[in-house]
């Protein structure tokens, strides 16, 4: 059976995306990484969610609290004021790279070819590690960097939800009967409910509202 | 101050590459990664190193082991019969890929636009992960990865080591009057001493032997 290493944040996109790896076939390693964020809420939606959706799931403590330069790792404050131009604080200084370069050491590791990542480019905070040409940039490096990929096994990254709108993203999970309701989106949540005002919250809650689908989140702010 | 992340095993490339970025008039954050390796003694070295050539250190854990995969990093037995052909067990999965991505989130979150990683493709042990296409092809990730790429501040990996023999870097040590004697290269270190029998001790004896130089390393076999 083909196996896959899936990233899986415990957010919306990351379940969507596990679940289709898991309708393609197949045998998936979740890995979440505890990068001691402000949400850590998120961390146990993914414990959850891989339950339901993984065959493995590692959760790798990776303190990036000790680089700080981020809403979500340091004391700077989550924006609340509508989702902006250009990239906001709640960029993480390289995630994508460190978490890319972690799933391609697990699928190596492990026998996977293929890494799923949740990335859309579409609804989306603006971040630079998400758009398409950094996703095909890390496919090339890919194969430089490891041996399997020097030995001819390929290695890909799978975007499946490249180009999807949230709304799209919403459906597709409604279609394979995932567990929509487990996910966790917000950056700033309040106790048990989401903010509702962060970027997260509100691209979550416009996306349920296009796909006609009733948000399943508890919301601080209505 | 210009200011650079180096990344620091506690070996002798990363410490004379470490003196290399302060001869160059960089105010040095060096990046240790605790990832659980075999050779746990290095740890103490790359602490000992930095108070003598870091201005700021940061020691990260991140257990490897948790992947597995390589004879650093699992119940794998360290190969002792000399320096072969293709790439040794000794290989862990997507290491420089995850490393230079953390010293990539240090660099953007601390504001240095360097990132200074030891590796040479001359006398060493065939990993994939050392070759200048593979330092190249990083680096064009690096820019379209970050906030600070996108933006027009370039992010440069600096290799000073990467054509030199083993003799050369020793050398070069020798020069700047960088403590080779705190530097630990052993992948399977006897208690105190080196094994003298891995690759890494093989290339490290045959180095010094060729520099004119002496070893201050104490081998278990001679």
């Amino acid at each position: 059976m083909k196996k896959a290493v899936v990233l899986l944040s415990g957010g919306l996109d990351s379940m969507v995306c596990a679940a289709l790896a898991r309708e393609g076939g197949y045998w998936v390693v979740a890995l979440t990484v505890d990068y001691n964020q402000r949400h850590r809420v998120e961390l146990e939606a993914a414990k959850t969610i891989a339950k339901r959706l993984a065959d493995h799931h590692i959760l790798l403590p990776l303190d990036l609290r000790a680089f700080g330069g981020s809403a979500l790792t340091s004391d700077i404050a989550v924006p609340k004021e509508g989702v902006g131009e250009g990239i906001p604080v709640t960029y993480v200084p390289a995630r994508n790279t460190i978490f890319l370069s972690l799933a391609l050491g697990l699928a190596e590791a492990s026998g996977a070819r293929d890494i799923f990542i949740g990335v859309n480019a579409l609804d989306y905070s603006g971040y630079p590690d998400c758009r398409p040409e950094f996703v095909a940039e890390f496919e090339r490096l890919a194969n430089l960097a490891t041996k399997a990929g020097v030995e001819g096994e390929r290695i890909t990254i799978r975007t499946p939800l490249l180009d999807m709108t949230k709304a799209d993203i919403i459906r597709t999970g409604m279609r394979l009967g995932a567990p929509l309701h487990l996910t966790h989106s917000c950056y700033d949540p309040v106790g048990d409910l989401a903010c509702g005002q962060c970027d997260s919250c509100l691209i979550r809650r416009e996306g349920f509202l296009k796909a006609g689908v009733e948000d399943p989140t508890r919301y601080a702010v209505g």
